[in-house]
């Protein structure tokens, strides 16, 4: 293509994502359909974001992270925001892009705020605090300027059962030791100033644990939760539209589940 | 909760996806932490939407429809309104949203065009056509309609190279057999009509037939291409903020690859 | 600007809307600062769509219009959506992007479906039929169709107190008359039908009326009903944010309104 | 409507804006079929967001500012944004909406930064300075800070004709006679400080110091821009969608201006 210019200078860009040529297309330098079938798309996200494909374990952990992502039932602003979109008659998409404007600072955001807060840990362990020293202070600069600390403690659970399982897989892929354990030493230091009432890591606190872990900058930390919860967004649009009337009032919190029992892997399914 | 009420009668409804408990969260039945590092994020995005796990013959077919969908380059539109919301300022979640509202009839619609196609095709076997016959009955009723077949042909790639490996995949994993070669006789029977000038299937035409075979809903055609789409987007937006100044003219089709040089899985990635 | 191409041929275009050149800016030929104070609002609209400026009259049309679509409370999904997305902390424009995302074929999408049926009508009477019997004609189309005629009925008002203010100021401007003509004749072929049960026109119908009347085309039905709303979402979202407490749950319909007393502009406003 | 709750306490919630019953809908107390016709959109507008009605002068200028956002071109991202969107066949509610996202920061977000500037020297005022000399220490403060003054110069316009005009009604209304004064001073102070190359207060400068004299606070500072571009947008989508074939590549500066020849009211529009 000839080399455009307007009265400012030069249109011209690049771009080092993609390479598209007559019957090739080339991510971050590998050719699609190569990467379709021996790549699972958890680890193209992170080739599309990163530049290098990472190791299979690297990809366990990040389908972690979107599994986690995916669902949190029909209460979030997102969920409910979709569903409503969805029961006006917008198409699939108008109906997601409506539930992602839902996803911001007081829905997602902590995830963003807790890496900052992790790298500032990080910060003083270099200058020569040790993890434990570390998250005391943070702690103790935190209450005294009576700043909530994101990632943190959840409304309902008292204990996350996402955040022991996501941190079982970061040391298996042996990622985010020095992250997570500035976390549990924060965790340790909250409980203490609380007189010993607990405030336990919770999942977005563990994301962003793992997220700093592998080197993600804070500007792409919701994307992870976005793209989850794309899915799950998408799971709740179809049921409005297979199992309610247009434009019903939606209730945030009277509805109650009726889909299938409890039930483990480990059934054999 | 109480159950509530407005003056048209009750507001409780019920939701079969998630259900949320102090400390369980349970999709379609199954504890999300259990999920997490024991099946992929595509598989949950399966189980999400369809109820059931997918095995991981589909899990691995549909990973393959996300990774072609992922990125083609910085020309369409979505990506470009993606990129350009983000070099005004915009948050991660509406540069997403204002690349996702890009997502319409001409541009992701032919998933959606080509299935119906496909099902129409599919109820022409069973009054007892031929596939070879369904294909060339709606080959030669598009034809006196005037009306161009959705997924067929590609402005750019003659021989678009992910066809090829989705039906490869789809064939491993033993499902969408009939669709498949409905398409392959639409093609064939296209070929022909234009007198040996081939229209061969894109990958929207491939997909829409995995999607088929799969037993999804025209619905959810977009789903696939839009959540691969995200995690493109993401990969332009944030290159945007980290190699563009903010408010430059953006050039639709003036730009060129500069990212990694051609390689291949096999050379040990 | 120096002509681009690309290999599709060249890229460059034109628009008939806005000139723009150092120091000066002209809307449709006329100098925007030259508008500024001369010219309502609602006017400038009107320039901007149809190419020349309305006269006074039908610019207090317009402005009724936009006044009715303004605001109807909290209960809209419109108004849910914007209020929901303000909560989680999403700013202005987020918020109302969110908001028209909800704004669809069962919600605003009235207009657009009544304005069809008046061309419909209108073509009737082309076609040598009274404007009474063109009227009936279409109620007994859509009652053997089983089809609700959009533009009558409302689940509130059984009199529109919209309906009679919109049609009388369109008197006073001089238009619409035969749409509106054609619009009482459906109101009582519909009341007949249902056995003298009436189902009046309500505001989306009279809106109808009115665009069809001043020759809008359909595609722009929604524009002044979104238009309209942006300002009443607007009104929402800054309510929430001074009196609410982020991420509240906001049920749909048990709300009250503790605003200003009724009061009248004969009181002297 | 029977009052509700959930196990976090009751969800019964007031709203101050709009009461509805049958047949009868009231913004601020106002009967909204008395508001038609007899008050301006505009007016209206001021009505929902501030409680009560703006007198005819007050009306006029926020009529000024919306006439002033109303376009820029195609060039503007939000522009852009928009028409890309209808290019790709989005309906006009995402289109709008995609083009209301890429209005932020660095699009739009000037009358927010210079809201927030003339308000802090307005306080140096408050705290006895002088005009003058508030407006000479905002401008050496942010030349020590090596900060950027919002509201002052423009790429194109070296004199922006829509300043003038402003200031012009504002006069005519008796309003923001202050934030005026302050933002000139600080205007005289830019060019003493730049050796008499003068930096001109822009349109955003322009409607910031409006919009402060008539007391809006800044969360709000965006409405008038973005209501007056949902205006311009939606010409643009409709202009897009009559001239242009779908999916075409859209140059960003490459476009000429075709439409009506310059022109003034005086000629007796």
């Amino acid at each position: 293509m000839s080399s455009s210019e307007d009265k400012n200078g030069p249109l011209h860009w690049k771009t080092a994502i993609t390479k598209i040529e007559p019957n090739e297309i080339r991510l971050r330098g590998y050719r699609v359909d190569e990467l379709m079938g021996r790549v699972s798309f958890t680890r193209a996200v992170y080739l599309a974001l990163r530049g290098e494909l990472p190791g299979e374990a690297v990809g366990k952990l990040l389908d972690a992270i979107l599994v986690s992502s995916l669902d949190h039932g029909a209460t979030p602003p997102s969920a409910l925001a979709a569903i409503q979109a969805a029961s006006t008659g917008a198409p699939l998409n108008a109906a997601l892009a409506s539930g992602i404007l839902a996803i911001n600072r007081h829905h997602g955001g902590a995830v963003e705020d807790c890496m900052k807060t992790i790298r500032e840990g990080l910060r003083h362990v270099r200058e020569d605090l040790s993890i434990e020293r570390a998250g005391a202070a943070i702690v103790s600069e935190a209450r005294a300027a009576k700043k909530r600390l994101a990632g943190f403690g959840h409304r309902l659970h008292a204990q996350d059962p996402r955040t022991d399982r996501l941190f079982a897989l970061a040391q298996e892929a042996g990622v985010a030791a020095e992250p997570i354990a500035l976390l549990r030493s924060m965790e340790k230091a909250l409980a203490e100033s609380r007189g010993g009432d607990p405030l336990p890591i919770n999942v977005d606190g563990a994301i962003a644990g793992v997220l700093v872990g592998l080197g993600f900058g804070e500007e792409m930390a919701n994307l992870f939760f976005i793209l989850g919860r794309v899915a799950g967004m998408a799971a709740h649009i179809d049921e409005e539209w297979s199992r309610q009337r247009p434009m019903r009032r939606i209730h945030p919190t009277d509805h109650a589940y009726d889909g299938p029992a409890d039930r483990s892997l480990e059934q054999g399914a």
